[in-house]
């Protein structure tokens, strides 16, 4: 440690030589997707890339009679500091609101369920620890556990789910297995019912635990999605939700469904990262379900974002005849997920894409293994920010693209 | 790893056979202090126990008014998702406002200070790392870096601030001294002028980094304190504040300023925790200080805490005569620092106390080394939220108990 000038702005970098990192620095990086999104952020260019839900769904003015409400009827104690369990009216709600027999006790309210993430990776990960995620995962889920240091294997899947060979050979001493079995992101795939069952029975077999992410399940098309994991085995499953999707991201509220026996070292983590989650926004949300928000809410949610799928569906099947591309069809979320021909590069076709009007994210980012040989070919298309007509413009030139690059001038 | 029943309710703690705890969270317990609170907690007890501001100088009004034009104006952005770094116009205020040239890029607006101690720990401390904090500091420093597994010293500390042989003695590798210069939690003790340029002028001789928190700055009493320990050295300091005293504690809104070396792994820490602060609060707060808010709310602010440590000063000289209880008098903030008679544990008199109809916090939580001979004997007195009235009230009660325990009957 040398001693290094006064004044950060005479000397670039100065000072670096005084603060030593800590090792699992190395670990962080910026999310690849986050750099590409400034790439795409261009004017007029249609984007498919975002992870965001659609703005002009945020019940701006409930909220607005809530924030009155909530601070004429007890505006000091929304103010003040408050417990780090959470709102013990929320946490009632969120127990309520769950299809299996939840304590409110074991519900954990969470800044945003990416601080779940962090709070399971501190309490569950050591440097070294095996953790089983999706092929791909979400990104977001790999940011929070980077810091903890844990190896990360990604588990095969297939359209259908997990491989269950796979995760069965990789579950011994694994410290759990994360996922998304709603509209997943980035795939927006779902676990059917019978793969799901089968999915439980395993982890109950080999003792594995399960990490279950459930941000979009609210979000469906047609159907409810398959009972949660959880609910068929609670002691053996963590659980975390969200409000981001169902009210407003920017409340950064989520929260945790913990085994008894996990939620004293959880509630631990949590009041040492930032004591506890916004109060006043914990009563806003809680004024708003409470109030019933949701029941007309969410089926306005529900049509909407179905509305652009289906509209992005038509345009593929419209736009990509005879170019060997392929997609699936989500049964509810934000995302749809794509395979260009062999040989194609996502990362590549991008800066082409942009270049017509179109962005998306290349699939490679959420791979956790980097040798997987598909995921180069892969993309993930958001319909959830986009009208129907800008979907119609937007998919006919990304196919432009598509076929151009397959065949450059 | 063995199987474990599906029904957390049949077996209590079932499950926990499944789950492998990270070798981390031994280190996380509850907090003394939180466990004490809830004793404390009873209806009639005059509490000098809490760290909680004085809830009826929340701006409830102007919240309202700033929640009604936020949402009017752009109601849509201020739910979305947000940048990671903090809401730009938010980090450019906290730039001017600070007495030192502050880039805007270095400032990362956090979810409370708390959540700054988090992000400090993770890019800063590996296992075994030392760590130097003041004697006594902070708790919640030090539980927001127990889960990095530091090795934590305590400096020598007097009433007029650290012991600079013993930190010159200690600085060698050490990862950085973290310390509150003023109006210190839990003893109101600050750092003169002079010491504070001793103190920085042996950082930088040694090279030691410093983490420099400063949540009660703007709550002075008769004169601002001296110049940020940042302000003299930016480059190796890192400068932690907060909006939770001069606002309210509940929006969750803290800051940190970083040198720009360390910033981008700060940053992708903040990412991976929480995505980002509630881009709500940020707009609110922003809207409040952006209107001028502050100008009279500090004064306001100032003045009723200063009335309040003026009445238990004056409680004490009253009631404590013959006791051999000494006391210091703190300059800002919220609390005050007392020594009980030799032998005597404050610890033991809590109960005592309590029965008596007022509470405080034993001293001894705050010191990081177990072994400090005179940490049972001191205790911490918030004046923060009583009024003067039970402030005599409180103080006369506190008096009795210890005289009795003196002399038991």
């Amino acid at each position: 440690m040398t001693h290094s000038g006064s004044d950060p702005h005479s000397e670039p970098g100065a000072g670096a030589q005084r603060w030593t990192l800590a090792r699992r620095a190395a670990r962080m990086n910026p999310s690849v997707i986050r750099e590409l999104l400034k790439l795409t952020e261009r004017p007029g260019v249609i984007s498919f890339a975002g992870g965001l839900p659609a703005p002009d769904t945020f019940p701006v003015e409930a909220m607005r009679a809530a924030c009155d409400r909530v601070l004429r009827t007890d505006g000091a104690g929304a103010l003040q500091y408050a417990a780090s369990e959470g709102y013990g009216p929320l946490r009632d709600w969120v127990a309520r609101s769950l299809p299996w027999d939840v304590d409110p006790a074991q519900v954990l309210v969470t800044t945003g369920s990416q601080q779940g993430l962090d709070l399971v990776g501190k309490v569950l990960l050591d440097a070294g620890s095996r953790v089983l995620v999706e092929t791909p995962t979400y990104l977001g889920a790999l940011q929070a556990f980077a810091p903890m240091e844990p190896q990360v294997e990604g588990v095969r899947c297939t359209d259908a789910g997990l491989d269950l060979a796979d995760l069965e050979a990789r579950a011994p001493g694994a410290r759990f297995l994360y996922l998304l079995p709603n509209f997943q992101n980035p795939t927006g795939r779902s676990l059917a019912e019978a793969p799901r069952a089968a999915l439980s029975a395993l982890a109950r077999r080999t003792g594995l635990p399960l990490v279950e992410d459930n941000p979009y399940g609210e979000l469906w098309f047609d159907a409810p999605p398959p009972l949660p994991l959880t609910a068929r085995d609670p002691a053996g499953c963590l659980y975390l939700g969200s409000f981001s999707k169902v009210l407003a991201p920017s409340l950064r509220l989520g929260f945790l469904v913990a085994p008894p026996a996990l939620l004293p070292k959880l509630l631990q983590a949590k009041q040492a990262a930032d004591l506890h989650t916004p109060g006043f926004n914990q009563r806003l949300a809680h004024a708003l379900v409470e109030g019933g928000l949701l029941d007309d809410h969410l089926p306005r949610l529900r049509t909407l974002y179905r509305e652009r799928r289906d509209a992005m569906l038509a345009a593929l099947a419209r736009e990509m005849a005879g170019l060997d591309v392929r997609w699936n069809r989500p049964e509810g979320g934000m995302f749809l997920w794509a395979r260009l021909p062999a040989g194609m590069d996502a990362a590549q076709l991008l800066p082409q894409a942009v270049a017509r009007g179109v962005a998306f994210v290349p699939g490679a980012a959420f791979h956790p293994d980097e040798a997987d040989r598909d995921a180069p070919r892969t993309l993930r298309l958001s319909y959830a920010t986009a009208t129907p007509e800008q979907i119609d413009r937007g998919i006919a030139a990304l196919a432009q693209a598509i076929a151009s690059h397959r065949s450059p001038a």
